[in-house]
C-alpha cells in the first residue's frame, strides 16, 4: 500500500534529502510540497537534480489539502514549526525535524532557543525521535520531533554506556566535527566556499550549542541524575557528514561490548571490531552510522567515535525510519540505500 | 527472478560502485568477487562503506566457481582484460568495464593502447556498451564492451547531431573536464589530495587521449566517413562528474531539437530546456546524464554540455543497465537511485 | 621612500589582497582604508588573517583625509566607482579595480554594464592597466583601470599571436575555469560551500560574459579591425585561480616561440617549453602567469594554456604592479612571492 | 650580508616550503639542493611552482661541496638523517626538520621510533627548536631539532599554563585536527584526493601518536614530574593548517591572561581577545600561530584553541626562525609574510 506524503519546507537540505530518499521508496509517494518563498516554482528549478522525477509543484503551505495527506514532514525553520503544526489537521501523522518539540521542558526550551514555546500542549504530546530507542513509543506517536543531527550522533556513541553504568558520568567529553550542510541553505559569509574550504575552525564553543538541551534532558533521564557534558564543535571543509570523538572514563573493553551487545540486532547502528575507528566517508549519503571504540594509553580512558550522515540518518533518514513505524510499514524501507564513495 | 552475479576486480572504484549498485537492485545478486593481490579479504576490510552488505569474500579468479553465475562484471586494468575473458567459460555473460574490447579494429587499438590485441576474436563479438545506441545488439550479446567514461559524455552530446547532419562534421571539439576517480585507485603523486584539491590542470592533451579512439570509431560510422574532433581533457578537483563542453557549428535551437527527440523516451538522457545548461552535482552518484544547448553571440556556433558520473552512468552504472538488457530485465532496475546533492 | 596608500573597499577580497601584498612591500605604507558598511571595525575583525598587522581602522570613503596620500588603490563595486573616483582630488593617483574604466567606447560601456557611463571623462583618461601592453601610458597616468581577471588572462594567451598574425582570428575559442574567488565575497546561494564543493558548471555562457568587452576592445585594436572571440567561462571548486585553454588556427611551433620571444623580458611572464602545459596550483598566491603551447592532432590546431591568480595577478597583484610604474618605484617591488604550493 | 644554505631533502614538501620561504628572505642565498632519487633535475621539475627561481640543480647529498656554505636545513626522512648528519662537516650549522634529534632519552626515541639511534652524541648535542622557548640555547646552537608540527602547536597552547601551574596536570586533553601535508608527499592510499576530500577520519589514537614523545618530554621537564596527555588526531580535507583543541581543568580568565602574558612580545604567537577562537584559515602560508581561549559551561573547565600552518610555523618557518638565530640575523627576517586568504 502506498502512504500519501506531504514535505512542508522542501527548499532546504532536508526537505530534498527526503525527497531523495523517498523517490526509490517503495511504499510512500510525495503528493505535496510546501515552500513559502519559493511557492509556484517547480521542485527542478530549486533542486535541479530532482529533475527526473514526476513531482507536485511546491506551494504555500495554506495551499495544501491534507484531506488525502497519510502523514507529513515538517522541514521548517525552528519557531516557525510551532505555528505550523499547531494549525494542521488534528489527524495528519507529523514528522517534524525542528528543534521545536524535542525538549520536554518549556524552561529548557526558552533556556536554549531564546523565547517561551508557544505550542506546549504538542511539545507534550511529541515523541523524541531517537529511534532505537523510543521505538515503541514512535510507532504510536501522531506527532515525533527528530533529533538534532549532533546529538544524534552523540547519544548513538553515549547512551548504552549511561543505561549500563560503564563510564563516569562527570567526564564526559564530545568533541565533534560537521559537515557545513548542518547549517542548512542560508546565506551567511563563513558558509561560502572561498571561506570555508581548505580550513577548519570551531563554533557554538564552550557550552553554549543548543543541542546540549538534548543531550541534557536524555542523559539524565536515563542516568536517573543530572548529566551535564562538555561539547565542542567543529565546522569542517566537507558536506556531509559528522564525527563525534567522544572522551569518556571506563573500561574500553567492557564499552565496546556494552555497545556491541547494544546494538547487536540494529540495521543502521554498526560497532566496529575493537580498536577499529570509523570515518565518515564510509556512511555519507546513507543511513548507516558506524561506531568505534579504542582505549587511550592512560589507564581507564577510552574513546568511543561516532560517524553518520547529518542529512540522513542525522535527520531526513532518521525522519523517515520513524514514518516508516508509524505507518506500520518495515523499518527499514527505503533506506537501505549502500553510502556512496568515493 | 534472482540473478547471479559476479564481479572481477572489486578493489577498485568501478567495482566498488558496481556493488554499491547492485546492493539495492531488486533482480540481481552478487555471489562471487574477485581481487588478485586482496583475495583472502573481506569487501568491508578494502571498502569500510560496503560493511553493511553480506558479501562473498575476495577470491583470487580462478578459485570462482562459474558454473552457476549468469553474468559477470569485469572491471580490471585493460591488457590483463584480454587474457582473463579469454579464459572464462563460453556460455558466460560479459559485462567488461575496461577498454579491451571498445574498438573494433585491432589497428586502432594497437595504436591506442600501444601493443598488440591478443583477442581479437572476443574483439570481434563484444558489441559496444552505449545502451542507447547500441540496445538490441546488447541485449543478444554475450559480451559487451562498456565504453569509456568521457567517451560515452562526448557521445551523449554530439551522437544525434551527427546522424542528422545538424552539425559540421571538421568543427566539433570537446573541453573535458573530469573529477579524479575517473584515475582509479592508482598510487600517483598528482592523484593526491595535496597536489590536486584547490586547482586545475589539463592532461593528454593535443591528441594523445585513449578515448578518441572511440570516438573516432563512432562518430565516423555515424557520419559514414572520418570524422576526427578535437579533444582536450581537464583534471578538476572533484571526485566524481565529467562535464563536456562541445564546440560545434550549426543552428542551436536545430541543435537542442535534434537532441530533445532523439532523447525523448529516453530514461536516463535528460535534455534541459533551451539555453538551461547543467551542473556535475545534479547527477552525481546517479544513471542521469543532463544535456544543454545554448548558442554563441557568433552565429552559426553552439555549444551543448553534457554530465554525467564517470562511476556510474559513465561505467558501473552503464554496465548495469546493459546487464539488465542482456537478462532481459527492465532496463532500468536498480539505477533509478536519485542523485546525491549536496 | 615610503609611499602612503589607500585601499577604498578594503572589506572585499581584492581589497584584502591589497592589504596582504602591500604588508611586505618595501616603499608602501597603509594609511588609510575605506568600508562603508564596516566604517569603524578594525581590519582585523573583518579579515582575522590580518591580525599581525598594525592598519588604521576602516573609514567611510568621506572621512578620508586625502592630502597626504600618495596613491590611492580603489576596490569598490562597478558603478559605485564612477562616482567615488569623480569625487576624489584631481591630483591623486588611482588604480581601479572595477569594471568601470575598463572600456573606452562608453556605447560598449553601456551595452556590457546595462547603464549609460556618468563619467566619461575620466573614462576617457583612464589607461588600461595590462601592465606589459600598456608600461609606458601607465607610468604617466593619473587614473589606471584594472582589467578584468579572466581578460587578462586571455590577452596573456593571445596578445603576442594577434599582433604578429600568426593565428586565425576567426576562430579563437577561449574555454576558462575560473575559482571562485573572483565572485567576490557576496552572499550568494552558488557560491556556498555545500553547493560549490565538489563539482562544476557553467556561468555567462553563450557570449554573455562582460569581460568579452575587454576582449572585443582590445584584440580588434591590436589586429586593426573588428575581432570577436567565442569565451565559455566555467566556475570550478577552487578559491583561486584561472585556467584558460585557448583554441587556435595557426602552426602551434611558431606560436610558441611567438610567445616566448614576447615574454623573454618579463619578470612575471613564464612561457613554458613547447608542450609543457601548467597548472593553477603552480601560481597560487603569486603574481606569476604561466603559458604553455601544444599542437594538436589535427594538423594547423593549438591550444595554448595560460593560468594566473585571479586575486594576484589578475587583479590586486596587477594594481600594486601599476602602481609601482605610477609611482616610480621597481615594477616588481613587493610582487615576487612565490606561489603557494601545496 | 647573505649566508649561503644548502637544503638536504629538497623533493619533500618542507624541503619546497623552505625555497618558497627563503626566496624573499633579505639575508640568505640558496646554493645547493640535494634529493636522491631525483638528482640531476632542474627543482622546476619537481615543483613547477618553483620555476621563476634561479636554483641550484638537485644534487646527491655526497656530491655536495659543504665548505662555502654557512647552513643547512635537513629535511629528510627519520632515521636517513641520524646517517646523513653523522657524517657533515663538524662546523657546520644545521637545522633538521626530521624527528631524529628531537627527544633527549634514546630509550625514548626507541620507543617511539622503534629502533636504537645510532648518533646519540649528536642528540644529546641538538637542542630543541621551539624557538619561543630555547632561543638562547638555539642562538648557541650547532645543531637544532626541530620539533613536530602537531607538538609545536599543542605546546604553544599548553607550556605557560604547565609553567605557571594554573592547569591540571592530570587532566589534559588534545583533540587535533591536521592537514594532509603533514603526511608529506608519500604515495599513500588514504592520501589520494579521491579518498580524503570531502570526509574525516582519526589517526594513531590512544596514545600511539610519536608527537607524544614531545609532549612527554617538554611538558615532564616543564612541570618537574611526569606528564602524560592524551591526543588525538584527526586527518581533515584541507592541505595546509592544524587545530588543536586542548581541553584543560582551570579557571580560563587566568588561563587566557596567563597566555597573554607569556606571549605579549612574540612576534609570531598572536592570542586573541578572551571567548574568540581561530581558524586556521588565518595563518595559512605564514609563520603566525593564533591562540584563543574560552570557559566550558563546566566550571573549571577551559578549552585552549591553537591553530598554525604545520609546513611553516610548524617546521620549514621554525626551521628558518631558528637558522636566523643561529646565524645572527633579526629572528623575524624572511618570515613575515602574510597569511593566504582566501
Amino acid at each position: 500500500m502506498t502512504h500519501r506524503i506531504a514535505i512542508l519546507g522542501a527548499s532546504g537540505y532536508t526537505g530534498a534529502e527526503l525527497v531523495r530518499l523517498i523517490a526509490t521508496h517503495p511504499d510512500m509517494k510525495i503528493v505535496a510540497l510546501s515552500a513559502d518563498r519559493k511557492a509556484g516554482m517547480a521542485m527542478a528549478e530549486v533542486f535541479p537534480f530532482l529533475r527526473h522525477l514526476d513531482l507536485p509543484r511546491l506551494q504555500k503551505i495554506d495551499e495544501i489539502d491534507f484531506s488525502g495527506i497519510d502523514l507529513c514532514f515538517c522541514a521548517l525553520p525552528h519557531a516557525t514549526t510551532q505555528v505550523v503544526v499547531s494549525a494542521l489537521p488534528r489527524d495528519l501523522k507529523i514528522v517534524d525535524l525542528s528543534a521545536d518539540f524535542r525538549l520536554r521542558d518549556p524552561a529548557e526550551y526558552e533556556k536554549w532557543y531564546g523565547q517561551p514555546h508557544t505550542a506546549t500542549d504538542l511539545q507534550k504530546e511529541a515523541v523524541y525521535g531517537l529511534t532505537e530507542f523510543y521505538r515503541d513509543d514512535i510507532r504510536d506517536a501522531r506527532l515525533v520531533a527528530g533529533t538534532g543531527c549532533n546529538a544524534a550522533t552523540g547519544q548513538y556513541a553515549l547512551r548504552p554506556l549511561i543505561s549500563a553504568g560503564v563510564i563516569d558520568l562527570d567526564n564526559i567529553l564530545i568533541d565533534l566535527k560537521a559537515g557545513v550542510s548542518g547549517a542548512g541553505r542560508s546565506l551567511k559569509e563563513n558558509l561560502l566556499h572561498a571561506e570555508l574550504s581548505g580550513g577548519t575552525h570551531t563554533y557554538s564553543m564552550g557550552g553554549k550549542h543548543r543541542h546540549l538541551g538534548e543531550f541534557d534532558q536524555e542523559f539524565s533521564k536515563l542516568a536517573g541524575r543530572p548529566v551535564h557534558i562538555q561539547f565542542s564543535p567543529h565546522l569542517l571543509p566537507m558536506n556531509r557528514g559528522i564525527l563525534a570523538t567522544t572522551y569518556v572514563q571506563g573500561d574500553a573493553r567492557v564499552i565496546h561490548q556494552t555497545l556491541t551487545d547494544a546494538y547487536a540486532t540494529e540495521p543502521f547502528l554498526q560497532v566496529l571490531p575493537f580498536g577499529a575507528l570509523p570515518s565518515t566517508r564510509d556512511i555519507a549519503g546513507s543511513n548507516y552510522c558506524h561506531i568505534g571504540v579504542i582505549a587511550d594509553r592512560i589507564a581507564g580512558r577510552a574513546v568511543v567515535v561516532a560517524v553518520l550522515d547529518n542529512l540522513t540518518k542525522g535527520s531526513s533518514g532518521q525522519a523517515i525510519q520513524n514514518a516508516n513505524l508509524m505507518l506500520g510499514i518495515e523499518e527499514t524501507a527505503g533506506l537501505t540505500l549502500a553510502p556512496m564513495f568515493p
